[in-house]
């Protein structure tokens, strides 16, 4: 999997800070992206998330472009709803018969007959796409019978607020792994851009107690921990 | 596939047209859904679906139960972002090894060699998976080797704004088969429960000129063209 | 203010659950609405919402009808985006020169000499309007000299996810009063309809502790102590 | 009023046209910002435009500053969903009593026995308001007797497939004047930031004819003609 940071709202901790500043004080909006607003911003940024007001959060928005990652996961992804997604077509693009096109589960590299299994149903699976594209069966039809697991690509788009919902529900240690891998990899990236919108970030044990009706028993003790 | 119309909104066409009526009229609240609302309510929706004016329309849902729908069109189905969805988990159901449990398309089945290529090759993905869940593999990743074509179940709910949407994108001649044909079932569902609000729907050729870019040439001539 | 409860999905609990199911269990579409479900239904949503698994609720929606809330009170309302609204437009109904066409805060009616103060100027900004109108100043533009609190009449949907979101946040003590009250009321009309499904509901210091950065101190004991 | 840009997703034209060729072309994420990509934008975006498949504009968003609008407007602004908003609160900020701390509507302005009606009116709303603040009424309650058309300030957030929807709209002829005063500064500020973008934009009636039931007959002659 390769998650890049393609583009994100400039300066982010800036423009939420003068967000919430609008609401509550007697500035004009010329005002607001000057003066003192920088050094404000950790604080009142630190109590807005503490206190679950984070509809400021929305105005700064990250746009991640994401190669390698399975359409068992893409599937799970684009059930968020305030996100903006551009994916491959399988209708226009014809799948690569490279056998790393598909994703293997750890579960599976980890042993090695279950390795073997899989690359070689993978590979019947590609030949089967290629025979039968060759046969005149549209691309769109043939991908029927390629592995759930097949990579894909995309270019995604998610506010502040919904980046931290997804991490919450992403990095909970019993997210499915690849989509908790990719918010792993998401979070670094808005850590670096955003350090203040991002300090606090993830499932809620880190920060109190776990809301889970089936816990897993093992809170992640701070940040560092959920990182690694 | 098969489609049902598991529950909606009672009387749709009543409760969009007394939506309507509490913007333009002197009317309380109480009096709504009293006297003469429902012989006006035809003309009424006529005006604001062809003018465009559909936000009433979101005050009505509908529910379908859908079972036999590959995994490759679900995909595409929960991109609709005003819309929610209850689908089978992969993750904690295990899969059936009945051939029929993976969806053919159309031009597989029409074309004895390819269908033969797709099913034996189902049924190697099949047993890999068999293979692999017995070894200890996780379902949620003895999955990744089932094909895309797999069927899922669902639970779904649209509003009738989003359901007009949908239908006029996914009833296009140039939609995918599958979501096509799901598209066209709703419709049929959706006709039989609120005949006012969908007397007219679909693609834009049918009442119009087509939109799109590249034209596939053959507009239906009139609902009965579309919904055969 | 008068709030009614216009329609609503019918059986919502069943409905939930029958959603629910579909995702952990094998059973088809058809078979979702039959048999043991309703037995099951309460102690499934107990558990999805105290962990917070609540997407199943979205199925299920309700259309209030609401008189004689202030405009104040709406521009907050509607600020609910997972939710549909028709209001009375002050572009094409005349507003009437009623007193009681102005919503009156509580702490002004307690108030004798704050009362005087706030009719009086009533009165003047209902002359100014019959006025401005009389002389040809359209509605749309006489309307801005009527006070904020000149009441409205709006159709409103929102499914049961959303709603409990909405009370958890409306019904807190620090919530503005008016909305508040039509909260409490909303509350009472889906309790009648989803006894189930609103069998808890509120803000978070009813069922753990508060919050808000800024508590106002005084936990509601429980759902009674709400509703009064 | 004042409308200023406050930030946006840097080289917006690029980045639409990034997540276009992700869908259709076998290219990583990693190349997706290099190379030859912003010469394809121009004629890429158009025909996205033109066929209405604008998903990809979602991955770029602006965010205004606006001052000096009134409440009236902000009430049908935010009923825009697909867009974020921070408002100056009525219940923690005082109200000013400057008498150009209320919005005047053009059609007051330019009939003088009207705008004295009106302005006097105000200034008796405004004495009320700092009477019932004096007394002890707090400033959530007092508010409810200033005009509506009383000023504003708010940060707002859209991303350019709605401000493409926003704009067809609100600058629509027959749109409320000073939403579709406000709509027109937007989009001058945002053919400056992304000029491919925006090259066309505004109601149907520019490039084809009315959707309206009820047309005005005045149909724009082009892109000045709207922006004069």
């Amino acid at each position: 999997m390769n998650v890049i940071l393609l583009s994100h709202t400039p300066e982010p901790d800036a423009l939420v800070a003068a967000a919430a500043r609008i609401c509550y004080r007697d500035v004009t909006a010329g005002e607001l992206l000057q003066g003192e607003e920088k050094n404000l911003s950790r604080r009142l940024i630190a109590d807005l998330f503490t206190s679950g007001h984070t509809s400021t959060f929305e105005h700064v928005s990250f746009t991640f472009g994401v190669d390698g990652l399975s359409r068992v996961s893409s599937h799970q992804l684009v059930r968020h709803r305030v996100a903006s997604f551009s994916q491959q077509s399988q209708r226009y693009v014809k799948m690569s018969p490279d056998p790393e096109a598909v994703v293997i589960p750890p579960s599976v590299k980890s042993n090695p007959d279950a390795l073997r299994i899989f690359t070689d149903t993978v590979a019947k699976t590609q030949e089967a796409y290629a025979e039968l594209t060759s046969m005149g069966i549209p691309k769109e039809d043939a991908r029927f019978i390629l592995p759930h697991g097949h990579s894909t690509r995309l270019v995604m788009t998610m506010n502040a607020r919904e980046l931290h919902h997804f991490f919450s529900l992403r990095l909970c240690r019993r997210a499915q792994w690849e989509i908790h891998e990719l918010a792993r990899r998401m979070l670094l990236l808005c850590r670096e851009a955003a350090p203040v919108l991002f300090e606090k970030a993830g499932p809620s044990c880190i920060y109190g107690k776990c809301g889970e009706a089936r816990t897993c028993g093992k809170p992640y003790k701070d940040m560092e921990d959920l990182l690694v």
